[in-house]
C-alpha cells in the first residue's frame, strides 16, 4: 500500500532552500544559540555538555518546566518526544494499536495533515469536521462534529491555535467539544504548538482545563521559534498513560538530543519564556501589519480573515488557477514559495507563513501579488 | 493489541539514572561538545546557530559526510534520521507499509529488539535465524536463514557487528546472506550502528559492498561516541527509495535538529572521524582489559565469547537464577544495572557494557561477580 503523500512537507522539504522567498515556513524567524543562552558562564557549561543520552523520556528539569504550562500537571505528565510531530505520531499510534474496537479518527480540517495521513496510514477510518466562515470569523461546526462521531471514536483532533488560519477556539467551543467526546467515551488529542503567539490579548485556552482525557501535544518549534531544537512533548493527565506512551517511544527515536533537553530547559525557564513569547508577538505584530497592507492593496483580488494567533494564514484568491499550479508557477516565474491550499483540502486558497524576515515577507508578497494579476 | 514491551529501553529507562554502576550502556563515553569542537571560532560559530529546521533530510554537507563511508555513494543515497532508532523504524515501516505480500521479516537473533518489535507492532510475521557458538566465535547459522526465507520474506535484518554478542560477520556471510536474499527477493536491512568500534584490526565489511537492495542504518550513537546529537541515517543505492524513505519521515519528526545536524558533520569530517574512532578503539582496548581480567577471575562461574567489536559482550553464567531476577536483584542489592539475556531472549546471560568510566565498570563487575558468589 502506498502511503498518503505527505503533500505540504514534500512542496517544502523540496524547495525552502531553493526559492529566493520562502512564504510557506509556517514559525517564527528562529532564535539564534547565544540569544537563547546569552551569558558566558552558561555558554561555557553548554560546550562542557556531554554528548550522551539524555534520560529518554526528557530531564526531569525539562518536564517540570514544560509541567507549569498545565494546570495541576507535574513532571509525571509530560512525555519529551523529538518535536511536535513525534508527539503526535506516538500519540496515534499508541491510541490506534491499543484499541480494539474503536478505529476511527475524527481530525478538525483544514489542518496540518500529519494527523490525517499518518492515522489513515494505520488503517484508520479518517473522519473529518471543519472550521466554518462566518463573522468574518473561522469558527468549528459544533453540530457537524455531533454527526460524526460515534462509539468507535477513537480521537478527536485538534489544531488550537489552528494552522493554516490561524483561528483560535473559544472557551465556549472546547467545552462543547469536551461534551462530545464525554458522550462518546473518546479522547481528544489537541496540537496547541501555536499557543503563546495570539495576535489577540487572551490566551488561547488549552484543552487541558476542559477535559480529562486528553493528550496536548506541543512543542518549542511555533511560538517559542526553536524547531531547531526538535523538542516536543505530550502532556496528558493519566500518569500510567504517560508511561505508556513513553514505552511507544523507545521504539521510535528512544530520547530526544542532549543539547535540545538542555536548551529546551532554558527556553522554557520563566524570564527566558517570557522573553521568547513577547519577541513572538512582536514579530507577529509587525510581519502582520505589512501583510494587512497587502491584503487592503489587493483586496480586489483577494480576501483573507485576519488570524488570532500563529504566523500563518489563509488567502481565498479569485484567480481561477489550481492552487497547486499557482504555487509550482510562483515557484518557477518568482521564486516564491507558498504552501498550496490544495494541500489543506481547501482549493483557490494559499497559505502564507509571515513570521519571518520583514523585508523578504514584503518582496514575496509583492511578487505573489504581480503574478496573480499577470505581471512580470 | 497492546504492544510488545521493549524490555531492554525499558529497563534501562527506569534505572540507569538511579543506580550506581550503569553496566547497561551500550555504547562508549560521550565526547563533551567542546572535545569536538575544539576551537574557538568554531564554538563561537556553534553559538551563532540560528535554531531553525535543517534541511529535513539532512543537510548536504552532512550527507556527504555520511556517504563517503559507502562506496560510490553520494548524498542522495543518504536519508537523515534523528538517531539509529529512527532510521530502523522508518525503513521497517516503509518497507511493510509498500508491500502487499511480503509480510515476514526475518530477524538475526540475539539482537537489539526494536526491529523484532516494532515489525510485530505492524503484523508483520517475524522470524529469525541464530548466530551460534562454535569455535569460541559466534557465527551466522546460514542454513537456518535458508530454511526461514520464502516468496513472502520482505526484509532480512541484521546487527553487524552484533548487539549484544560483540560478534562481527565477515566478507563470506554477507555473501552468502546477500545469495539468499536475491534468491527470494528479499531488501535486507543491515544496522551497522557499531562498525567503526572494532576491537580486532579489521574493519568489519559493509553489506553495502555486497548486495544492491540493501538498507544500511547507523549513526552517531555508537562507534561514534555521540547519542545525544540523535544523528542516524539510512544508506540505500536506489536514489527513489531513499526519497521514498525520506516522504515517510515527513511522518515521523520531519527533521534532525539542527545542532545535531551541524556537529554531526564535524564528526564526520575525515581529521575528526579518525580521531573518534582512535577514541572509541582506545576505551574499547583498555576497557576490555579490565572486563577479560574480570572473565579470568571469574571462570568458575561464568562464560564469554570475547566481542570483536563494540562495548558489549555476552556473558553466560552457571548460577541457575532467571537473568531478569538476577538484574531486579543487582539493582536493588549491589545497585549495578546489567542488560538480563532475557530480554535478548538468552536466558542465563547478561549483557554487559564495559564502554564507560573504568573505575566504576571496575567496581561494577566486582559487585556483579560478589553478588553471584552469594557474598555481601
Amino acid at each position: 500500500m502506498k502511503l498518503d503523500e505527505f503533500h505540504l512537507e514534500r512542496i517544502q522539504s523540496q524547495w525552502e532552500n531553493i526559492v529566493d522567498y520562502n512564504l510557506s515556513e509556517s514559525g517564527v524567524e528562529p532564535l539564534r544559540l547565544n540569544e537563547l543562552v546569552p551569558h558566558n558562564r552558561l555558554q561555557r557549561e553548554i560546550l562542557e555538555t556531554k554528548l550522551g543520552y539524555p534520560q529518554t523520556n526528557g530531564s526531569i528539569p525539562l518536564r517540570r518546566n514544560v509541567s507549569s504550562l498545565y494546570e495541576g500537571a507535574t513532571e509525571d505528565h509530560v512525555l519529551v518526544t523529538n518535536g511536535g510531530s513525534e508527539a503526535n505520531m506516538v500519540s496515534i499510534w499508541n491510541m490506534l494499536h491499543e484499541s480494539d474496537d474503536r478505529d476511527e479518527v475524527v481530525v478538525e480540517l483544514p489542518n496540518y495533515m500529519q494527523i490525517w495521513g499518518y492515522s489513515r496510514a494505520f488503517g484508520a477510518n479518517v473522519k473529518s469536521f471543519w472550521l466554518t466562515e462566518g463573522d468574518g470569523a473561522w469558527l468549528p461546526d459544533i453540530e457537524g462534529l455531533k454527526d460524526m462521531v460515534s462509539k468507535k471514536t477513537n480521537l478527536i483532533a485538534l489544531c488550537n491555535p489552528n494552522n493554516p488560519t490561524g483561528a483560535t477556539m473559544k472557551e465556549e467551543h472546547l467545552k462543547a467539544i469536551a461534551e462530545i467526546a464525554e458522550d462518546c467515551g473518546a479522547w481528544i488529542l489537541s496540537d496547541e504548538i501555536y499557543r503563546g503567539a495570539e495576535l489577540v490579548e487572551q490566551r488561547t485556552p488549552t484543552m487541558w482545563d476542559y477535559y480529562d482525557r486528553v493528550l496536548v501535544t506541543s512543542g518549542l518549534s511555533k511560538a517559542y521559534g526553536l524547531p531547531g531544537l526538535r523538542i516536543g512533548w505530550i502532556a496528558c493527565k493519566d500518569e500510567d498513560k504517560v508511561r505508556d506512551l513513553w514505552s511507544y517511544s523507545d521504539y521510535t527515536s528512544i530520547a530526544p538530543s542532549m543539547l535540545g533537553d538542555r536548551l529546551g530547559q532554558m527556553a522554557l525557564e520563566p524570564a527566558m519564556r517570557e522573553f521568547i513569547e513577547k519577541r513572538t508577538k512582536r514579530i507577529l505584530k509587525e510581519n502582520w501589519a505589512a501583510m494587512e497592507k497587502w491584503l487592503g492593496e489587493n483586496e480586489d483580488i483577494m480576501t483573507c480573515i485576519p488570524p488570532e494567533a500563529a504566523p500563518v494564514c489563509l488567502v481565498k484568491y479569485s484567480e481561477s488557477i489550481k492552487s497547486t499550479e499557482l504555487a509550482e508557477s510562483l515557484i518557477q516565474e518568482k521564486s516564491v514559495l507558498v504552501a498550496p491550499g490544495d494541500h489543506f483540502l481547501l482549493p483557490q486558497t494559499i497559505r502564507i507563513g509571515y513570521g519571518h524576515d520583514k523585508k523578504k515577507l514584503v518582496k514575496g508578497l509583492s511578487l505573489t501579488a504581480d503574478f496573480l494579476r499577470g505581471e512580470e
